[in-house]
C-alpha cells in the first residue's frame, strides 16, 4: 500500500445545524417521530424554523462531525462536501478547515443555499432533525478528487448520501477509487428510516464487496434486515460484511469481524445533553483507532469516549481536545 | 403618564456573534487588549476569523441581549437594530422574535451585510470581541417608528451607537420621543474605550438631563471621569446623573439614586465559562425590575441573577428561563 496523507477522507452533506432547546408538544404538534431524521423543502424549513424558538448556528453534517472528531484525535482528515458560496457555508468551510482538516469541494453558486439541519432538542436530551438539503443537492461524481482517496487509508461515507441524486455517484466514484488503491471502504447506516428508503441499495453495497465496513445502531440494523430481534440481524449482517459495529447507545458497542464478536461497554456521561453526533463521533474513534491499526477493542473504546463527550454537551462537534481526552483516559492516539 | 405597551425598548447594534475558544496567545499575536471591544473592517474581519478555531453562531449585540433578557423575565420587550436581508440577518431576526419580542426595523437590502462580532473566549472566561458593523451603519433616524417609543415605560440605549455615524441621531430622534411622553431614557456605557472615543458626548448626555439613568462598570466609570478612583468617579457622576447602577464584578453593584447609595452583592456562579454578556444581562434584571415597579436594590438583584446564568455558559443570551430563575431565588417578577 503506498504511503497515505491522511487517516480518514468523509464524504457526506454538508450541513450547518440550527439547534434550539424544544418541549415534547413542539414535535406533537409538527408531527415529527423523535430521534428521527426529515427530509423538508425550504418551504417547510421556513414554517418549521418560525415554530423554534432562539436557536444556534454549528456546523454539522454527520460526515463533517466524524471528520472534525478524526482531526480532534490528533488525526489527519479530509473531507468532501458542498456548500453553497454563502454565509453559512462560509462558516462551514471555516470551521471545518480550522481543524485542520483538507476541504476543498468547490462551493456552489447561484444555485440553492447551504443545507441546514433543523434540530429540536428535548429536555430528554434527544434531537429530532429536520434537513432542508439545499446545496447538498449539487455534489457529484465531479467533486470527487482521486488523488485525496488514494491518499487516504480509509473512505467513510454516509447512509444519507443516496438522499440527493447525485450524490451516490460521487460515493460509487470514490468508492471505485479506494478499492483500486487497496483503501478501507466504511459506510454508515445513518437512520433508520434513511435504511427504509434505500436498504436494497444498502444491502447491495455490503453483498457487492464494495463497503467492507459497516456502522450503524440497532434501529437501523433492525430496520436493514426488516426484523425487531437484533441476534437475528447480527447473523444476517455477518454473512453480509466481513466487519461491522453495532452501537447501542448506553448498552455500550459490539464489533463483528471475521466471525468474532467483541462487546465493549459505553463510556460513563454524567449528564446526556444533547444525543446530536453520538453516532458520528463514535465512529470518529473507531476510524482513527482503525488506521493507527489499534485492536477492535481500543477502536471501539475511543469510539464511546469521543461520543460520551458529545452528548455531554450542545452540538455536534467536540468542545475540547479529544486527543487529550483520550491521554487522560488512558487510551492511546 | 398614558398606558404602555412595553416594558422596554432597546437601541442597538445588531449583531450576531461568531464564539470561539482560544488561547491568549492569539490575543497576543493578533494584539488585541483582553475584555475589550475593537471595532474592525471586513478585511480585518476576514484575517480574524481565519486566524480563530471552529466557531458557533449565536445572536448577540450588547442592547439586544438586554431585551433578549427582559422577555426572558417575562418583560414586554421591543427592539430597534439594523440587519442585512441575508442568513445571519434572518437568524438574527428570528431569535429575537421567537422570544416574543416587537423586532420591525427593515432589513438592509444591497449594502453591507449583517453584523458580526468575533468574539475570542479565553480559559479564564474573558471576553475579547471584535465587531464589524456592516449593516448597523445604516440605523438612523428613519428607523424610529415614535409610537414604539411612547409605548415603552423605558428607553434603553448602548453606547456602541456612537461607532455608527447615523446611529447617534436615532438615538437622539428616540430620546426626543421618550421626553415628550415622560419616558425613563437609560443609557449604558458599553465599554471604556468607546467612553474614551465619545466621552464629551457622554458626558453632554447626563448633563443636559438627555439620560437620567446611566449603567457602566467601573473601568467604565473610571474612563468616563478619567480617574482611577471609583470614589471620586461616583461622586462626580452623582453630580452628573440621578439615577446611575455601576457594576463591579465579583464585587457586586452600587446604585446611585438621589443622592443615596445601595451595594448590592454578586449573585454567585459555579463557574464562569464566558464573560460575554454579563453586563447585559445585569441592565436587563435592573430594567424589567424598574419597569415593574420594584425598588433598586431588588432591581439591582435580578440583575446580578441575569448576570450570573449568562456567565455560566458560552453565548451572550440567557439559555433558561430567567423568569423561572428568579422565582426560584425567591425574587418578584
Amino acid at each position: 500500500m503506498p504511503e497515505t496523507e491522511f487517516d480518514v477522507l468523509g464524504i457526506g452533506n454538508a450541513i450547518v445545524d440550527v439547534i434550539a432547546r424544544a418541549e415534547d408538544d413542539l414535535l406533537v404538534a409538527e408531527n415529527l417521530v423523535k430521534g428521527s431524521m426529515n427530509l423538508i423543502d425550504e418551504a417547510r424549513a421556513d414554517l418549521l424554523y418560525g415554530a423554534m424558538g432562539p436557536a444556534t448556528e454549528m456546523s454539522g453534517g454527520s460526515g463533517a462531525n466524524t471528520i472534525a472528531g478524526v482531526a480532534s484525535l490528533g488525526g489527519r482528515g479530509a473531507l468532501f462536501g458542498k456548500v453553497a458560496d454563502d454565509q453559512l457555508g462560509t462558516a462551514f468551510a471555516h470551521d471545518i478547515r480550522a481543524l485542520g482538516v483538507h476541504f476543498e469541494t468547490g462551493m456552489l453558486s447561484g444555485g440553492p443555499s447551504t443545507a441546514r439541519c433543523l434540530i429540536m432538542v428535548t429536555p430528554d436530551g434527544e434531537r429530532t432533525m429536520n434537513t432542508y438539503l439545499g446545496a447538498c443537492q449539487e455534489l457529484g461524481p465531479a467533486d470527487i478528487d482521486p488523488h485525496v482517496v488514494a491518499a487516504a487509508k480509509i473512505l467513510y461515507m454516509e447512509g444519507y448520501l443516496w438522499d440527493p441524486p447525485e450524490a451516490k455517484k460521487a460515493f460509487l466514484e470514490a468508492a471505485k477509487h479506494a478499492k483500486a488503491h487497496d483503501r478501507e471502504v466504511a459506510l454508515t447506516l445513518s437512520d433508520s428510516f434513511c435504511v427504509d428508503r434505500y436498504r436494497a441499495e444498502f444491502l447491495d453495497l455490503l453483498r457487492s464487496g464494495t463497503v467492507t465496513l459497516l456502522f450503524g445502531n440497532e434501529s437501523e440494523l433492525h430496520s436493514l434486515y426488516e426484523t425487531a430481534d437484533t441476534e437475528t440481524a447480527m447473523a444476517a449482517l455477518e454473512a453480509d460484511c466481513p466487519f461491522a459495529v453495532i452501537t447501542r447507545s448506553e448498552k455500550g458497542a459490539v464489533v463483528l469481524k471475521g466471525g468474532e464478536r467483541v462487546a465493549v461497554p459505553a463510556a460513563p456521561v454524567e449528564k446526556i445533553v444533547d444525543l446530536t453526533g453520538a453516532g458520528d463521533l463514535f465512529a470518529s474513534g473507531f476510524l482513527f483507532g482503525l488506521a493507527r491499526g489499534f485492536d477492535p477493542e481500543t477502536c471501539a473504546r475511543l469510539g464511546g469516549l469521543a461520543a460520551a463527550e458529545v452528548i455531554s454537551h450542545f452540538g455536534a462537534r467536540p468542545q475540547i481536545s479529544l486527543k487529550e481526552l483520550a491521554q487522560q483516559n488512558g487510551l492511546p492516539v
